[in-house]
């Protein structure tokens, strides 16, 4: 391990509490620290009771090789919003850097603790709110589909360098690379990177949300709705209140699902009963959506909603893949009549019934699609890219290969198809692109 | 030590980072934790890697006697907002309890860590801002005038002891306490207790802002001149953004002071100019503020702020112990006057000219007062209310002992001194009084 200069960062979130924690890491975090420390040392792994400075009294501990797999020193002190800032100031003063957001993670990649995708995994799982979003994140961070990928990168590579050999030795027409070999190994890479690239359509509901469209006719009761759902997610939020608010308003979770809400505020009534904007609107929400629930005014006529079906039909929605339920709101009123029983859900979304079988219905289809995929979702947006020109690069090397195309060539493609494959667990990538990466995350990490 | 059941919180401040702290304590805190944890045991104060069920990776230390005097687990997980409620639920559902706000604080006062008056210094260490509020609170966690104010009351309730003694043998006419000697200690407690009523008006607009009037007329610049300061603020507390929104537009820090500022947004011009409202709010904001800063226009007459000050004066506004600063703003503008150099000072809150020495003498101002001010300042209200409460049984006291009054009589005055003297360490104390002192707090201190 080089030499390294010394990072600090608050770890803990951002804000007042009880204690936060102030992390310091490098070749000479500990000499840093113990400068301002009341005891002369710190013996490994041990929580020290000391004073900082005239600051506060802390607990430190020393950790030889820490998270960032090199010297850390973990300090926790009093949450005040002085103390946090008093403290790390200090440290700056005193020559360490406030560290970028991520840069104890890029550490733990560069000093060979984690691989780029399970480092990319460690800002998934502190984002991670559901359950499922957290085994996503668990699951790539514990290996997931990188150390499948991996060895069949190495296989590939052990291939391309015999096929560079022969180039070497290009006029004595060797073959050392064994063709039908390579050809086998390009097509099982093949379909293992499109079975992924499948589910990332599905890996990234997950992740990010599950597009769900409420959409209807105006006072349908939509808002109502949205809002029946959203106060049963504020109630599962509300432990840790307060952090969620700038999402909260389009993404509710239900069962360990999240689901994110397409905006459909905008529909209205216009003066012209035959140019229904709303149901334009709505007809767009849909498109884009996993889920749609139509929800329908139980108290006025079936045809709407019938209309509006054949509307979505006529649009050329395509329901393939797509979940649908016709939700027949305001239940709560003495005119109002299941029109399909059996097949609507019947709410009252003011007076709260109805919403428990409506939300495991919606819970019930998610698991569905996730049981009937594979094992391992695909959820990283830069992967699936990657993945994409991998499989491009693989589909000309097998056009090459069948075609008699020389090693030269081919070996272009191979090169390139090495690089996005090595992109995705850190063999090969440019410090842009790291840059790139490690700067999603949050400082103290 | 009495058994006690086992509470469980998260101690860092609440939302996403890269780890937060579940904090557990009890007397089988450890067990109640070690029953998710892949290891067999803790060792002491030892910080142990190792997996919390299936849910994340996590650092583990117990601590046979932690900051509560009893068994103490912390754990550090990553800081998502799913693991950090799973983990909470776990152990809620493992027989632990959400532990109540201060609840961790509130044992260490029950098992004798602390004193009331240090439990309540702890949560004004976690609310400091600046490094005077900071100051204020550790002098108060270190002992502050609480170890001085119970060895007065020792030697109270000594002679007071005494003096219940005498209504024993009431049919003999003794006298065992030494009455000269009574008078002169309820003398010097009146004494020291008027000294710390004294400092609280300085003490306690330390702790909260010094309250700050900025006046004038309208369109003299008063907003901007806020804005400039809030401005060098928002700067100031960066490093932790987003904390503060709830209270900056009423605070500003300068110089590791808080100002507060007295709203005079109210203020608008009449169509009748001799019935100027904006000079009435002007006065009542004058009236309530320890600093006043009023705004002249230096491009108009400066016989309107001369009306103004007089406006002031014949409103029976007291200058006495206020600081007031004319600031002459627009001073930018080519038409600009400063009419009282060497008085006046001259800014251009568009400009932000001046505003360094607006700063300075601001700051200067208030740590003169500071300087002036006795080392030891009462921030704390409550203490304010009870030795103020104390105080008047010791003058009832003090009056007793010089008109002869029966001792029985006496006794209960000084019973009620005690009392009072006693809430605020914590000698007696209502479990009541407890509660809201606690309710203070945040969750997980």
């Amino acid at each position: 391990m080089t030499r390294s200069d010394t990072i600090a960062a608050i770890s803990t979130p951002a804000g007042v509490g009880g204690i936060a924690v102030v992390r310091v890491s490098g070749t000479d975090a500990l000499p840093c620290v113990l400068r301002h420390l009341s005891v002369a040392t710190l013996e490994d792994r041990h929580a020290t009771y000391c004073r900082f400075d005239d600051l506060d009294d802390v607990v430190a501990v020393y950790f030889p090789k820490g998270y960032t797999g090199e010297p850390t020193v973990e300090i926790s002190c009093h949450g005040s919003l002085y103390v946090q800032q008093a403290m790390l100031q200090t440290l700056v003063d005193d020559g360490a850097r406030m560290a970028e957001p991520g840069e104890f993670t890029m550490r733990a990649f560069r000093n060979g603790r984690l691989n780029l995708s399970q480092a990319e995994a460690v800002a998934d799982l502190i984002d991670a709110v559901t359950p499922t979003q957290h085994q996503l994140a668990v699951s790539q961070l514990r290996g997931g589909y990188a150390d499948e990928l991996k060895a069949l990168r190495q296989q590939l590579l052990d291939l391309t360098s015999l096929l560079e050999l022969e180039l070497d030795f290009s006029q004595e027409d060797v073959e050392f690379a064994n063709r039908s070999q390579l050809i086998h190994l390009v097509g099982s890479l093949s379909l293992r990177i499109n079975s992924l690239r499948n589910s990332f359509r599905l890996g990234n509901a997950l992740k990010r949300g599950i597009p769900t469209a409420i959409i209807g006719r105006p006072n349908a009761g939509k808002s109502s709705l949205l809002n029946a759902l959203l106060a049963d997610d504020r109630a599962i939020v509300s432990p840790i209140a307060g952090t969620t608010r700038d999402t909260v308003e389009e993404t509710f979770s239900i069962g360990g699902f999240t689901f994110r809400l397409i905006d459909t505020a905008g529909l209205h009534q216009t003066d012209d009963p035959l140019e229904n904007l709303g149901i334009k609107r709505s007809i767009a929400a849909a498109a884009q959506a996993d889920i749609i629930l139509y929800v329908h005014d139980a108290t006025r006529s079936f045809s709407d909603a019938l209309a509006d079906m054949q509307s979505l039909q006529d649009a050329g929605v395509s329901l393939e893949g797509k979940h649908l339920w016709i939700v027949n709101n305001k239940m709560d009123l003495p005119d109002a009549v299941n029109p399909t029983p059996g097949v609507g859900i019947a709410v009252s979304a003011t007076q709260g019934t109805g919403l428990d079988r409506l939300r495991q219905v919606m819970v019930d289809a998610v698991s569905c699609d996730k049981a009937a995929s594979s094992d391992i979702l695909l959820t990283n947006a830069r992967h699936y890219d990657a993945l994409g020109r991998a499989d491009a690069a693989l589909r000309q090397v097998a056009a090459a290969l069948t075609q008699g195309i020389p090693a030269d060539l081919v070996a272009v493609d191979l090169r390139d198809a090495l690089y996005h494959l090595g992109s995705i667990t850190g063999e090969v990538v440019p410090d842009d692109i790291l840059g790139n990466i490690f700067s999603r995350f949050c400082i103290g990490k």
